[in-house]
């Protein structure tokens, strides 16, 4: 018979999401007249832009008739979404060649690590999103799991703290690393300054390292000074890959859009392209994303749709003051806790000194009958906190707020 | 610097589709009066049957609605249309928790690779739809192109050629190996029948193998002797996965929606269940298939779906019946070529004695402006042949063959 990959004999606990999902199930089956609200998983919930949807509706119907029927698009995105895209968000920094379009940020990352393989170093901000590690560990760039629960041999966690201010120690990184970075950034909510990020681009340049930039959460950025993408950086076309999503700002987590940037100038060891590679990614073992979606991407990029993502992103950061608000309050200030929202990023990020992180979501369920993200989902320095969601309806938002200033911890 | 992935440096020429439209750009610069009609891609062309497309614009209309909107689903596809896969088409061979949705076959076959890993021995048919050995290359389970032409190292080929009615001689399959079996085959059309496909079933669980079972094409049968799924065979569920699309009956090859099965009985060598492990895939690296395109699916799938998938189907079949009456033609009878075409698949697979397929395509593009496939991009056996897709508007494929009928070869 054929053997399991050891990536995934290495792989411990399940995929974060879907444990935090089973023990809502649990506690709603041995609770049925609880009225649950999720603060949890980091899914949008307000309606798309009527405008967005629209255009969907009508590329769905024009399918049905022979000037609108379109087959097989080009596996990198229909051209008109890769140049709109680079004209929007990359003016004079990317252009539409390296701009891939895809079903999503999490799945391109996924595609990343196949680009990468095996033999690859990998260090990632701790705590981070899960799949960056996980991929790392099925690909089997990263080994079994440390017994003393401090993540997976060969993965390099860089604690991003309070201590810190969420910006990792870059000393700790060898050369020829693949680095994860995060920003705004999922679950801490803190959004790199161009400071930090020149520092950092130029670690990677002086020391063979690509950047793999996760940017999804990138509208959520209100302070102007912020760079929203890795490339505004100078010297950042020569190490980083750019990772981006329609997902938050459009309200597309169930539509599918991302997208990938991949510039000409970057190489591996034997100055071959990067980019070259990920093309042969996409069009090998990719299909291109839906032509539906992409004619929604492309509607989200007109002077309407920028509109209404950018109101729709106001309001989840609105959800986000309310939240950062109560757990300012007493009762949190009371048992230390400390609680970290910047406004330049969708999520509340909180300590719970001297408690487990599992512990604290159990008790929130349990007495709030809110879901949350244990901290430690997310890596070792996730420990002892909370990732609090502002994607919810205000009326939910507001009601587990309520709740949440009652809790008596 | 990272190193490249030996995966990429070990892939040769590129991918072929993407080349087969590069000689069609250049054969069309050079020669802009030249109306060149495809019979390449396997590429629907007709449009949308108009119940599903309003299935769809209805869907995204709603998605602007509180009731309507839906943000990230389950990774596994939508519990609905889950169900309704499994009674459509496994009524009694498979159930939902075995069904995983997706945005197409080629992108769970890639997925699939990263759920075996490089360790595994993998027999391909020859000539096979490339993913299944460039994904083989690219994730570390084949090593370098051979300097012969005849493959890549690591990677058993089994002919499957006239002579041997288009089966392959599993007596040079290994224990243990993964076997990419495509049944309607493309590109020779050919179609397994149950005698044989149980044969295959029995040599797999008595040699530790896993068919990876490509029934993108299942929808042609028309033979009702024919199985349209390897669970039709008993024995099926401990050594099969099925890989299925709804790119070619329901015209979603730009929609984006496919399917996998993975049966709870399937194990790996240590015991532990192939199903847990791909729905960890699913989970993690993948975030499901656009809801869109899964109402769509769902609505392929109700009684007025179903007749309309079929009359999709008949007319790719009657464009197939055409082209293979053309091929059985007094100029290409002269020069000795054979055409086979089985009203079961949408290819008709042609050879021409004694000539190089690369060879016969750019005849056949200059002289027809006509555009095929050379069957040598399906692997070393596929040399001398050529792939002409039924997949067009009949007036093209009438203009096609009527140009084909007057080649003189």
């Amino acid at each position: 018979m054929i053997a399991r990959n050891t990536g995934f004999s290495n792989l411990t606990a399940g995929y974060l999401f879907p444990e935090v999902a089973r023990r809502r199930r649990e506690y709603a089956a041995a609770h049925p007249a609880a009225s649950i609200i999720s603060l949890g998983i980091g899914n949008t919930t307000e309606p798309l832009s009527p405008h967005i949807a629209k255009a969907m509706s009508d590329y769905a119907l024009g399918l049905a008739t022979p000037e609108g029927y379109s087959g097989y698009g080009d596996e990198q995105g229909n051209t008109a979404l890769r140049e709109r895209i680079a004209e929007v968000f990359y003016n004079g920094i990317a252009d539409a060649s390296e701009i891939f379009v895809s079903d999503g940020a999490k799945c391109d990352i996924a595609r990343i690590q196949t680009l990468f393989g095996r033999d690859v170093s990998v260090a990632v901000q701790d705590p981070a999103y899960p799949v960056y590690v996980d991929g790392s560990v099925v690909v089997g760039a990263a080994g079994a799991a440390k017994s003393d629960g401090s993540g997976y041999e060969g993965i390099t966690y860089l604690p991003c703290t309070p201590e810190n201010n969420f910006f990792p120690d870059l000393s700790k990184v060898g050369k020829n690393t693949l680095l994860y970075i995060c920003s705004p950034n999922n679950p801490t909510g803190a959004t790199a300054t161009r400071g930090q990020l020149k520092t950092l681009v130029d670690f990677a340049n002086a020391n063979g390292c690509i950047i793999i930039y996760d940017a999804a959460y990138f509208a959520f950025i209100r302070d102007e000074s912020l760079p929203k993408s890795i490339f505004e950086i100078e010297g950042a076309r020569t190490c980083a890959i750019e990772v981006n999503s329609f997902s938050k700002p459009a309200g597309f987590t169930g539509v599918r859009l991302g997208w990938s940037v991949v510039p000409n100038e970057l190489k591996f060891a034997d100055g071959s392209s990067v980019n070259r590679d990920w093309n042969r990614v996409m069009t090998t073992l990719f299909n291109g994303a839906s032509n539906i979606a992409q004619a929604g991407g492309l509607a989200a990029l007109d002077e309407q749709g920028l509109k209404d993502m950018k109101d729709s992103v106001d309001y989840y950061l609105a959800n986000g003051k309310l939240i950062k608000e109560t757990l300012d309050g007493s009762n949190f200030k009371a048992a230390g806790v400390e609680a970290y929202f910047t406004g330049n990023g969708p999520y509340v990020w909180a300590k719970f000194p001297g408690r487990k992180s599992w512990e604290v979501f159990d008790l929130i369920l349990d007495k709030c009958n809110v879901v949350t993200t244990p901290g430690s989902g997310f890596g070792p320095s996730g420990e002892s906190f909370i990732r609090f969601s502002s994607f919810g309806h205000r009326k939910d938002v507001e009601e587990a707020c309520a709740r949440l200033s009652k809790l008596v911890l």
